[in-house]
């Protein structure tokens, strides 16, 4: 089960209702952030959610609304005596987050290791990988060096036990965890392939765009995901601006093939969302707009919007 | 009138009811903020308070709690394209302003002023001061450089209409208010003083301490005024951490002869602040605690509490 708070779904400027951009992401017990705006600690503590557990914090790009909460919330980990490492990734990382420590008169107990995320170009690259997940980004287009980042759960195989029983005799048990775990096994003689007796399970993919104008990198990244997260800061784009409308966010989960599309980063001038929504879903009917402390959990072929 | 607003009544780890430290003055249409911590914006925007109008930030210190609200308040103004000048006090202020403008992609179109503001020895500094009021500040005692700043309306004369037509024949019209503007008139061979036919009412006095263990300093900045707003971490002073606790800060309101103290900056261990309240009121029993929101209009003689 993999579960997402959304802790600002405001803009440049953020409203009552709405904070700054903020996605914190629990996979298995495992705790992430992709991107940390202004009053994100505040956000996580009313959430109820522990901002100590954070492993690694994914920035898109270093506008403030996308990163200024960063301050505050290394200062509050620092107070609670953190010792784990903390891993921020972003483009040009190693610098802003240099420039963020020169700030403060901090004495971090704790190691901050910045993570450089290319800007440039048209690839899609791996920035952290475990046997349970990839995280993956590629740059986007925004008027400062963007990327949009992709969260990916491993496949998994199952073994269909009815048929391993039938072709090789194998039963439920320690032989099965085995060849799970190792991919094959011997039973006497013979030698069993989990891929003989599996069932591939496809792991869920989930795909933030940070702020960006409509953008084929994206598309890329976004291609067959169960949940597309692109920002919708106006109802059309505006070109001057570097971000997408509502409208383009539901072209690129189309032309993805996505699942479901989620608007967020609504500028302050929408107090409802309604007309954001009713331009998407013209193209993309499985379009929802995001709320602040809106709780999405995803497991494959299965998706609950709840608050948290 | 002078009103205030008090924007985060927290300390450094804020929670869902108290923001980190900021304080909104307006005196006769200028608008000031003390200290600026993390999500400041949004709680004057969620006050229906105008960011824009703000002429002056004070700092007290540069721990972040107190200033980290800067960077989103500065982006938001430039967004809003702001033109007018905003100056930021503090001590060292200009080498921390320059470095928090190294930290994003600005493009600031205003002036951001820096002034520095003394953090040593024993004085009391004149920082800002005109016809209607001055702005003091005075060195504290924190764990890094650390002042406190009072706003001091200035004295005012009245005309006693009653004694000026006894004495010289002067009624109510053009004649008293330019005897209030330049402090003597003539009528016919009579020389008319302000002080011979006046009552000097006095501006109100209120003071800010910042983050300070208990202070000589602030004891004198503090005499006689209207309202002491002062930290109060703990119950009780926690030396290694150089916050006063309650009962200091009525110590310090009580030998400074204030005539309210409100106690603010509480650890988020404190769910209710009955037991900061109850230490203070032993020794002052003029103590209020102050809550997000809480709105104060003073004039002399008359403080009002609300909520805005």
């Amino acid at each position: 089960m993999t579960d997402l708070v959304f802790l600002g779904t405001g803009s440049g400027i953020p409203t009552k209702y709405r904070n700054h951009p903020a996605i914190w992401l629990r996979h298995e017990g495992e705790h992430f952030l992709f991107d940390c705006g202004e009053g994100t600690q505040r956000q996580l503590i009313s959430a109820g959610l522990s901002f100590m557990r954070i492993r690694s914090i994914f920035i898109t790009h270093w506008h403030a609304d996308h990163w200024a909460g960063l301050i505050g919330l290394l200062q509050t980990m620092n107070m609670e005596n953190r010792k784990e490492e903390l891993h921020i990734y972003g483009p040009d990382a190693e610098r802003f987050i240099s420039d963020i420590l020169d700030l403060d008169y901090w004495g971090v107990g704790f190691d901050i290791v910045p993570e450089d995320v290319p800007a440039e170009g048209d690839g899609i690259h791996s920035v952290l990988k475990t046997d349970e997940y990839e995280i993956l980004s590629t740059p986007v287009e925004h008027s400062v060096p963007a990327v949009a980042y992709c969260f990916r759960e491993s496949d998994k195989w199952n073994v269909d036990i009815d048929k391993a029983t039938r072709l090789y005799g194998l039963k439920e048990g320690r032989l099965v965890g085995k060849l799970k775990e190792k991919g094959e096994i011997k039973l006497g003689p013979k030698t069993i392939r989990l891929e003989d007796v599996g069932i591939l399970k496809s792991g869920i993919k989930i795909v933030y765009s940070g702020d960006t104008a409509p953008c084929r990198n994206l598309e890329r990244l976004a291609k067959d995901c169960d949940l597309l997260i692109h920002e919708a800061t106006f109802e059309e784009m505006q070109e001057n601006r570097m971000h997408a409308g509502a409208k383009d966010a539901a072209q690129i989960a189309k032309k993805a093939n996505a699942k479901l599309l989620i608007l967020t980063h609504f500028s302050r001038r929408y107090a409802s969302t309604k007309p954001l929504l009713d331009e998407a879903k013209k193209v993309f009917p499985g379009t929802i707009a995001a709320e602040d402390y809106m709780l999405i959990s995803l497991s494959k072929g299965k998706i609950a919007v709840r608050r948290v």
